[in-house]
């Protein structure tokens, strides 16, 4: 179980490493009839880049994505959709330092202690630019999604201590500001923030909240295939996520069960929720509120501060890292948050249509 | 995809209903050579037993497993395991109001709207006495993680307000007061909150933590079958389990790098880190430091105050939830947590075993 | 891959020894609401009992199979469902020969070399009592299958060099004779010849043909996943079987492309096929016409004579063995076949139900 | 479950059209530290290129593979490995006839069926030239098992009515001969046939027989993942495959137990058999003996004779095929069934790592 391919109906498998000649992503399973052409991807992808503002780094990344396979006369065809997004700066500079040192909070003790050795270039298979692919298979989920009347949609919630409130989000803001906070005051003091720990040489962590909206109920599988254990999965699966919550999230452990349930009522013949403490999820299977996913995310490893560590030959050392890193992940780790809940929910959904005899038939006979 | 079926190599499957015959599992993949009889999977399956005491049922579950397969002469023969608790309390009550209402907080709604119709009998397949089933899988894995080095174990570290500090955990107390706490003091004062909540009918929700000790670096699959991503689907798969954390969890989002980086150092030829806010995993793979995972539990959604809800006919009304209810999962729910985390870990162990050449033509050239 | 788990959506895990308490199954993934209780289950059961007749073995199996879960109120929840039958005749005989010895034909030795040791007492997990439990996940894939109007049947097509020729096969006699052949004379003949090998102390192969019609076009997954390849499997799986053949099967090599392709052509509005050597399906996907599927059973491997072979302590030996023996597996394994077939033909139905958007579409909108 | 990826542990996920712009796959789950370039593939790529000979089609078709990542310093890292082979001949003819009309023994009725519509450029996702990516990961999976001890090859046993004797066969003419019949004059006879056929605008099928020595016993899951039954499946996945066999195969139906048991002995510390009517599996484990599997393929379906068939829009027609077919396809399919049976061996290899407890000890501890 190698671990690079994610999904049972829509499966996605990424590859590339951040200074190989490329990344890319294979969907198997996508449904066939789909509109689908690089166009319709590139916005999602653009979402990734990094700004000409503060919070990102000043590298040109112009990720421009190419379409291999499984879509014809502008439509999928239910084969394996192949995309891929060629590396443009291969030519790296001085990678002496990292190659022979352990830097902190990264993977390359972790990736020697498993396979030997690594590819120390950039991070490898272990950067960020990873999940770049992801993006471009949650564009084609958040497509499809769409199509079923669901959307999914992710802003941050915290930089550091600039955390914004619930009746501050403004959802004609999103993804409109450079700290992708949908607020204009929030975001300004989450970018002065930002500047100030880059003046430290520091970096900072945030929170991305992500939403689903319009899932019918039931989705989701009873027992481990839960929607929010394997939403959660997705999430934590993103490299610098140390915590996820669902709902009401950690609030719940100091909680009273009279403040916690949420009561159901009726409202035009549909069955309603008074609250959403749930975070739109009971028993696993979506309950027809919104799902509400909150994810924390570190500060960025990379920061020019003097750290203590080890080389790969095992001597104390210190690294002082260079070049050119952002100063806070979060803002564009909020179309991969996006990406991986869309992705998850889908294939929840395609696994939802054998649940009940009598639909099977319905669908085979008609 | 059904959702019962947990783990590629050490693939376990539960099975049963709260007041149908029985539950149980079968461990498909288990290692051949294993010492293994009822009497090692007992003292795990009784630490999930309700007590006598404040905080649980008084409902007497002396629930005993049968193994059926999967074992001859003593030992694991490398076949299926499977094992069974038999229900011993099927005659049931009146199921009339649960049987028609929607009770808030558990999965009724969300059942019906899946499948179209449920087993309303005391929650069904949606009960906690699934997790009955995942104990006697996890104690397995934990038998066997300690022929590898390896500890697997959990403590509660809060029940409603009262947080046990890290300074005040006594491991000699581990699993011996009827809180799960590991500190005299606290599992009092938690007791007694608990019977505050009891007299005022309503529940609370608490924090498990879970440690494990002894992992080689290097367990764990790059992108998306994370150590830590793993885990957290493992452990969200609870049923009550509404947020997941690893490490310093949350307090990442409002973290400095400098502060949340983890140097490293040399310890008698070993790489040793200074600090372990990453909660012994970097890049989704193990780091030699001890695992930390934390699961915020939701309070018990059975409770007797009365409750706004509706028919599963679809009309507005309330609900009085009788029976026996333990006021608070999180004491019951420390040894389903660390199977959870067990079983994962030890699957992640097995499939690491193949990551590298070399040691494959060690394996079978020796 | 621990390898007694099959199956995506319907997914199905055996356990269970030959003598060891019992053996069952558990389906995980049955849709909801179809009518089940252990009378739909025992006809299929009972095709699998060895009979009085001179092809099996005086044994008493009376197999009685209990549900344990995943059924209420006579209709499948959704649910795991657990089977187990009990293991009448755990009592047994004098082991010391072929616990010390690797019986010819049998898995004795290569169990050995996987597992380092065995369950030896009759064959363990490797005795064909395990299809017992195939049978019951069979039995409720057909009664599905049945509800889509789609027919699994299979019957003996030759025991030795008794060959039922295809214009002799009387369909009104399917199951109704002991060597399962559907046609008197040639049943007759072969239960002569079993006759007679019993007499030498040998034993026989044949051929089982299985057929199944009213499947839709389209079913099966165009590359890994082919229909005539998972039903190839399915069928291999079963323990002594050494060929699969779909439609012409071996003749194909052959053959002619003008004579193995089959024309189209338009009858009552619906397409068909002039010709059926393609055995119903095409690119690995469904054709509409019926499926074809030849699977060639080797000869019992338990046979009376004297046998050259080592001990598990390696030194050359011989070994006669004892006890009670089917001449020829093939009647029994009648049952065995349709049912991996069915749970096969089942499984692809479940996953090929999201292979179009516009049918997603129509099924969550509606 | 879109049937595009193949494997467990090395994880196969093909992709490409035939006249799309590439095909390709990525291999998730590669053991770190083989030495790997496109040199190391590009010879198992060209045995599956056309000849310039009678059996095959006269097209140049240049197959070179791109390594686009999961390589570092020329050696596999453990991280995907992603090639791609760029098509040459994009432009394509008049493919007015095939995009209305379906093609006898091709998969474009059921293709339209399953999806609604297809990529119809010269066979799309269902052409041959998906097997180019299979060989691409064969080649790799071929030079870890080398690295082991194991070889895998094949040969054309059988094209049409030309047969070729197992005694005649000479394995120092291994790929050296137009029909890839290890036999210069079984060759020639098989190569006259081939002409006569194409005169006659006729196509013919064959037998391809694939070995594997070196295996150690034990290698395989004794139940559904059956070491025969695993390849039958890999191999019945190659397009044109009706059939397949392991050891003697469809014999083993007339045959005695007597005749097809293989009795054991000792040489020289070493259990072996006395002889290989299993083919070198026993109970689904590989028995120390050479694996041994039979293909049938079926004649090339695209012949130039006149055909009856329907169009898409279901009205009566026929259909005179037009461009470039190989009028056998089994001497290029040679390498693709080697690569099948490759990947599925090393699969169960990596999978069995883990089947004892005592090796698992001995793996971790050391």
């Amino acid at each position: 179980m190698a671990g690079s391919t994610y999904g049972n109906n829509f499966k996605i498998t990424t590859w590339g490493e951040s200074h190989g000649k490329a990344v890319g992503v294979v969907i198997d399973g996508c449904p066939a009839g789909l509109k689908l052409s690089e166009s319709d991807i590139q916005p999602f992808l653009d979402r990734r880049k990094p700004g000409t503002n503060a919070l990102s780094t000043p590298r040109s990344e112009d990720d421009e994505v190419e379409i291999l396979s499984g879509v014809f006369e502008g439509k999928t065809t239910g084969t394996p959709i192949s995309m891929m997004i060629r590396n443009k700066t291969q030519i790296s500079a001085d990678y002496s330092e990292i190659s022979s040192k352990y830097r902190p909070g990264h993977a390359d003790y972790s990736f020697d202690s498993k396979y030997g050795f690594r590819d120390y270039r950039g991070g490898g298979r272990s950067s960020g630019r990873e999940t770049a692919a992801r993006v471009c298979a949650g564009a084609v989920a958040m497509l499809i999604l769409k199509e079923l009347g669901i959307k999914v949609y992710a802003y941050t919630k915290a930089i550091g201590p600039v955390v914004l409130d619930e009746k501050d989000i403004n959802l004609n803001l999103l993804y409109k500001t450079p700290s992708m906070m949908p607020n204009t005051e929030a975001d300004e003091k989450a970018c002065d923030y930002v500047e100030k720990l880059k003046d430290e040489q520091d970096s900072t962590g945030g929170i991305i909240e992500c939403v689903v909206t319009g899932l019918p109920a039931g989705i989701g599988e009873p027992v481990f295939d839960k929607l929010d254990a394997s939403v959660s999965k997705a999430v934590m699966s993103i490299g610098a996520v140390k915590a996820v919550e669902i709902g009401d999230g950690i609030k719940v452990s100091s909680a009273r069960g009279s403040e916690n349930n949420d009561g159901f009522f009726m409202d035009n013949g549909k069955v309603c929720k008074i609250t959403n403490h749930s975070g739109g999820t009971l028993g696993g299977m979506s309950d027809s509120s919104p799902l509400l996913i909150r994810a924390h995310v570190k500060p960025t490893p990379s920061i020019f501060k003097k750290q203590q560590t080890v080389t790969s030959t095992h001597t104390d050392t210190t690294i002082e890292i260079k070049g050119r890193h952002d100063p806070v992940i979060v803002p564009r780790a909020v179309v991969v948050t996006e990406s991986m809940v869309a992705i998850t929910v889908l294939d929840l959904m395609m696994s939802n249509m054998s649940a009940r005899l009598d639909r099977m038939i319905d669908f085979y006979k008609n």
